[in-house]
């Protein structure tokens, strides 16, 4: 696995002693923690180990993002049964190294395990320069807008009801381009939402530029309700979510929902696992790379409360894990 | 479980966000992972959930100790089954804090999810000062001495002899004092090294204080052969232990390995998760805390070249996870 890491200026010690030793752009380290679980996370022959690679380090380095930082460097535990070929934790490596150094980070060291299920968590940590705030959830203020880093809600969750609905094969005949089988799916577009599903690929880099601004700011991993509903809380105020804004994400699910018999909706507002930059800006500040899909108002009951066009949302606060 | 965490001006921002934010020492970071799997790293009924907690703490700690650094911060990702009480979760939360705060680091993040055993994985992050190296596994020089961060060797292994013949119990009723319970032991001592097993307690302090002076350092966690072999190759020397050096170690582990069946040299040699601190210094600068049990000379060959009381080792490079 070692070769596939790449060196960095910024690594003094890499893999192969106790401990590395990284040199970060200040003393105020970012981090974060996160673990993917075979059988609770993905499931097996619906994905290809440099997807699960993929999306542990994309969870990882975005949590980091949304504090506003840049990552720098990653760790990644990976227990595995004793049955699994080297070639999965290569692959796994290769996934893990290539979207992490895509945002300059890079992965220096690592621990190998036996485990009933493939589990790897992988760490990463960043840093703050010093003078600048961190971009806490709680900074929200009644009149902020809120916005969301990406083009596209609600991808993640169609490609896992693709999953879901025993739909998808994955071919890893060619490990370093794994290929995605449907059954009986009609619309062109359903691949590319399992491949995103698998391995989501949002712009990390609007947390530690554009998103430095915000006056909140988390990366959306379990839904725009529940993640919303929590910047809500931290902040003390109310959403209300703009259904104009958010058509064009459900228009573009639609043909794919019709033809499982699902609500589009429902994936672009309770979707997870998109960890696309969710945040607050004072109004007619929105940077580029963001787009509005609602404004923050002030909370009158501690809570939750979030509206879509004005009505109560269905579902809100709804606990996908409970 | 965040009831149990204390607060430390070192950290600037605490669970509950997307990241934790930790003011370091310096700007040069020490990271590294570990992973404890239910089963294969320990076996449920013969431990305790403070135990597991406070020893998952250790091998992290223990590896940037070796490094010659102050631990500063650590995050814990727990995954377990859907049954697994609470209360299992808050008392590994305990043992994890309480070994840490011990030596002045403190937990700031985590993540909680779902697998079919208990897996605790552990990144623990502190500093290295500017100017001062890194001590390596590789700083060794034909001539040196090597010696040993503690009074005692093979207390874990022998305990964990003990856990794997049947005859260890643990009494948990008051979770917060677990209890060990043997059958069919005679020897008083035998309970403690259970506990030693389960819960390792070394003087870690000594890797960021005497032992920065060292040549070379690393924490025994695979045991004394392997662990020396991998510190020898990496130094390209060979090591010589001193038979009588190690001998009263022996003599305290030879009534129960009497009774087991046992060869105490076996534990002492080849017993792993020790985790304390071994060190190469040059002759006559061994700082108080360490004990000189061997030294090294120039290596005639590549490899692992151990001898014991000028003997070649049985064993050498066994390979407990091969």
């Amino acid at each position: 696995m070692l070769p596939h890491l790449a060196d960095g200026e910024q690594i003094e010690v890499g893999p192969g002693d106790d401990a590395a030793v990284v040199r970060l752009p200040s003393e105020r380290l970012v981090v974060t923690t996160d673990t993917l679980v075979d059988g609770y996370d993905f499931l097996p022959r619906t994905t290809a180990g440099r997807w699960i690679g993929h999306k542990a380090a994309v969870q990882n380095l975005a949590d980091v993002a949304a504090m506003g930082a840049r990552p720098v460097a990653l760790v990644a535990a990976l227990s595995a049964p004793v049955s699994t070929p080297a070639s999965s934790f290569e692959q796994l490596t290769i996934g893990l190294a290539h979207r992490a150094e895509a945002d300059g980070a890079r992965i220096v060291g690592g621990d190998l395990g036996r485990a009933q299920q493939l589990t790897v968590t992988v760490t990463a940590v960043g840093a703050l320069e010093e003078g600048r705030p961190a971009v806490l959830r709680s900074g929200a203020r009644p009149g902020d807008v809120l916005a969301i880093g990406t083009d596209r809600l609600g991808r993640s969750a169609a490609g896992l009801a693709l999953v879901l609905a025993g739909r998808v094969r994955v071919d890893e005949s060619d490990p370093a381009h794994p290929g995605i089988q449907l059954e009986g799916i009609q619309d062109p577009a359903a691949a590319d939402l399992v491949v995103w599903h698998n391995a989501p690929d949002p712009q990390l880099s609007l947390g530690w530029t554009a998103g430095r601004s915000a006056h909140a700011m988390m990366d959306l991993s379990d839904g725009l309700i529940r993640d919303g509903g929590r910047l809500a809380a931290a902040s003390q105020v109310a959403i209300d979510l703009d259904e104009q804004a958010l058509a064009p994400d459900v228009r573009a699910l639609a043909p794919l929902a019709a033809e499982l018999g699902a609500d589009p909706w429902q994936w672009v507002l309770h979707g997870a696992e998109e960890h696309a930059m969710l945040a607050a800006f004072a109004p007619g500040r929105v940077p580029p790379g963001f787009r509005v899909i609602g404004r923050l108002r002030t909370s009158q009951a501690p809570g939750r409360a979030m509206t879509l066009g004005g009505r109560p949302i269905v579902g809100e606060g709804f606990d996908h894990f409970g």
